[in-house]
């Protein structure tokens, strides 16, 4: 049986990275990024990659799921804020 | 002794939640937050927190301490979005 923590793990997984799909979609919609910080989202990026790490190590999935979608996101910002500086 | 993936754990805290500061700062400088959604903060603040319960199930520091600093930053951020909207 599902543990209700893990529910709680995934809801906050799905509602973290349903928070970053707006600012990928607007980034590429306007074709700009004026407003976010590069720096920022490099240093979000590779955060987002030791979280991961982590996440395997506990062997927890929400993490790992959350972490492998967020990373993808992030990297998706960054090339949009490379591509239209 | 203190696992290597705790460490891994926290520098991950320590990055992700930096990445979060230079955003609340901007919002606070400019007395703007045009291009920050308020849904999205929203959304991400209460995925922060169910984070912060699962992190505390799990008996993880780095994910307390980060996710504790970051419900905070968001809220901040939160509230000069409604302030200054």
């Amino acid at each position: 049986m599902i543990d209700v923590y893990e529910i709680i793990g995934l809801i906050a997984a799905v509602l973290t990275t349903t928070a970053f799909v707006p600012q990928v979609y607007k980034t590429w919609k306007t074709k700009s990024a004026g407003n976010i910080s590069l720096t920022m989202y490099i240093t979000m990026f590779i955060g987002i990659i030791l979280w991961l790490i982590y996440g395997i190590h506990l062997n927890s999935i929400p993490m790992i799921l959350a972490n492998s979608v967020t990373a993808v996101l992030a990297l998706m910002i960054i090339i949009f804020k490379l591509k239209y500086k």
